[in-house]
């Protein structure tokens, strides 16, 4: 099957936002073994959707298309389709129902014009909107299918995972099972390399990486008839991988390094507190980003003055004066101090220079001490984050809030898990 | 002129990465008058993407290429199109200095096949790059012009403003001039409706509008033979906008709302603090994103647990208790607190539910309060950002932190202005 990716909408066309439905589709297609060769995006016009969805499939057999569901004359996205099948529209009680039944859920007047949302082109598939009014779509034809979708990426994700990831696995017979590895502390290529040899070279599972700022992730995938046999066969591929590469795995299906130091920290009864300099509090925010962080975080200090860091963390005012603020010595009594303050079993610090000035040849741009404390464990962390790399301030700060995440995570696992459930 | 984009590149054509350039571009594109009719995409393939340009010079006279233009034997954009225009490729010396100078900079060794990025075809308009190795380039001819930028945006974005406008400016024998006008706290279609009368009628200077979350901006540019006279014809209508809409409107040209808060602040020489709750470290992240904050901010303290609320910010156990974390009561504390520890001029404060869970009848998601104090000033906001719209967790902080900054910046405006310069 050959994929193309066909979004329609304005507001993309024109650049007010940015297109995060392609790559979202295009990444979960491949993952199924679909190849996207195509990406396009039409504004909402009818002339030339039509003439693109023409294109699109003298090139291929499968369209996703996003956009043009709205209640406004001037979506026309399933009109054009329905047009281009020779399929006639017809209100589909079942969707009306739902269009009603979500209006009432958020308290709201449904208008008349979100009627035309339940018209549905003959022989349509239909996915349910979870998270909005106006149902998804499939069309098949001669051996052409169109898929057609939301444009809002919530309904849009929310529909492709609940309805068409089964339809498609439904077609072609087999179901997919997917894991992700997540790694922080190790490059794509390094990761690539160790991997080369045995495990990128599977057909199935598959492990293809992703890249992300400071971090890869690996996701393994297995076809088979059935989940639990797909299942089944990705487990030995994430043991292996976890094995080649060590603690530089901090987590499987984890969502981000926050989430994986709020578990570890919850999982031990342990809570943790920061003291932020040049991150400015993005450590704090990460952390809280996670529902439910209030169990295991409490307090966080942002000194960004050095006075602050004297009479809110306590670092002693010779330490500044002889250090400087962007020191180990510095980092260290910034982490024991927010640990006391808070009465927490961790502590964690960053200071450091995010630029773009204040750098010297002696510290320059980029250098970062990240301090940790724990009666188990206390360390200091040098980083370096500028070098040959012109890193911007936030990228500097982003780095370095991930470092300090995960020396967060790394010390908790020093200690046990609790038993009692 | 009609116009087309198309991106080069397999990691977005399999969506590991999300294709910003094109929104930047098909944005810019329009601001000067070149409307964008199709944007696509295709892999690092020169039969695919010679079939593209073929597609697109088919629909349109201008298209402007992203991505291919890396060292590597896949990087094949410009081999591409120079044989698609029949337009030889030779070493441009000046190309291959600069790509040695950029080596030189960073302090790296100069691979052997970075040579291939100095290859030019004949007859283009070369556009340097600034933060990279790969020059950009524009050809023309019969009437066709393709534009060929790097892919990463950092690259790109700056040899757009570079180059690729001036470029177009100099072909058109117009300069366009563009000055954003910034608002928070009015919805994008409250803002239109008030200027549509006047305003957004007009056709040079031309106004629009782009929705942000939680703000819109609007984007006022004019066109004219020079500068001098551009620039003169944007000012009345952005005088008229600020008269229009009143003291939404927090900044013009300014980049960010905390970035007016830092400003405004730096004029007055006031220094502020933070107190968050549920924003989590996300305000004070945010006012130290601008370089040289520290100028106007020393301390915020992120006070998760009600314990810390008591014990750093002397928030009474009696209001915790009889009004709870989530209150004006507490949130006027917090923001008093804080400023008393830093020493600061102003003291802002959040707290509330940002969910999923945490919600009741009486204090659902979504309710945050944000307080301010100072000598000239105190108040509490009380903001409902959760009702009728199903908002994520993110969002509502995001958005509680917004008006956090917004106030800040309000208060700090009740302050005369240093005159001591």
């Amino acid at each position: 099957m050959k994929a193309e990716i066909l979004c329609v909408g304005t507001e993309i066309l024109l650049g007010d936002i940015v297109n995060t439905n392609a790559a979202y589709l295009a990444r979960e297609l491949a993952s199924i073994g679909i190849p996207v060769y195509h990406q396009s995006v039409v504004g909402d016009n009818p002339g030339r959707l039509a003439a693109a969805l023409q294109t699109a499939f003298g090139r291929g057999d499968l369209v996703v298309m996003t956009g043009g569901l709205g209640p406004t004359y001037d979506d026309l996205t399933k009109e054009t389709l329905a047009e281009y099948f020779g399929s006639p529209l017809r209100e589909d009680a079942k969707s009306l129902e739902s269009i009603q039944a979500f209006f009432q859920k958020i308290g709201r007047e449904m208008t008349e014009n979100n009627r035309k949302q339940a018209l549905m082109p003959e022989g349509a598939v239909i996915f349910h909107n979870y998270n909005g009014t106006a149902p998804g779509l499939a069309l098949e034809k001669e051996g052409k299918t169109a898929i057609l979708l939301p444009g809002p990426p919530r309904e849009m994700e929310l529909m492709y995972e609940t309805g068409v990831r089964p339809y498609l696995e439904r077609r072609s017979g087999q179901v997919l099972v997917s894991h992700t590895v997540h790694i922080f502390g190790m490059g794509e290529s390094a990761v690539e390399q160790l991997l080369r040899p045995t495990i990128s070279k599977m057909e199935n599972p598959t492990v293809a990486p992703y890249a992300k700022t400071g971090e890869v992730q690996l996701r393994v995938t297995a076809r088979a008839a059935d989940k639990a046999a797909a299942e089944a066969m990705t487990q030995p591929a994430v043991e292996q991988i976890r094995q080649a590469l060590g603690n530089v795995v901090y987590g499987v299906d984890i969502g981000s390094l926050q989430q994986a130091a709020v578990q570890a920290l919850a999982a031990r009864g342990l809570t943790a507190a920061t003291a932020e300099s040049c991150t400015g509090g993005l450590v704090s925010k990460r952390l809280t980003e996670v529902p439910g962080a209030s169990a295991v975080f409490g307090f966080g200090a942002c000194t960004y003055a050095n006075e602050m860091k004297e009479k809110v963390l306590g670092v002693s005012p010779e330490t500044l004066e002889r250090c400087g603020a962007v020191s180990p010595e510095t980092a260290a009594q910034m982490a024991r101090g927010a640990a006391r303050i808070a009465g927490a079993d961790i502590g964690i610090s960053t200071t450091g220079i995010a630029g773009p000035g204040g750098g010297t040849p002696e510290k320059p741009v980029g250098l970062v001490y990240v301090g940790v404390w724990s009666r188990r464990h206390e360390e200091v962390l040098r980083l370096d984050l500028g070098r040959g790399q012109m890193r911007e301030r936030e990228q500097i700060r982003y780095l370095a809030a991930s470092h300090a995440l995960h020396a967060l995570w790394r010390t908790a696992l020093l200690y046990p898990e609790r038993t009692d459930g």
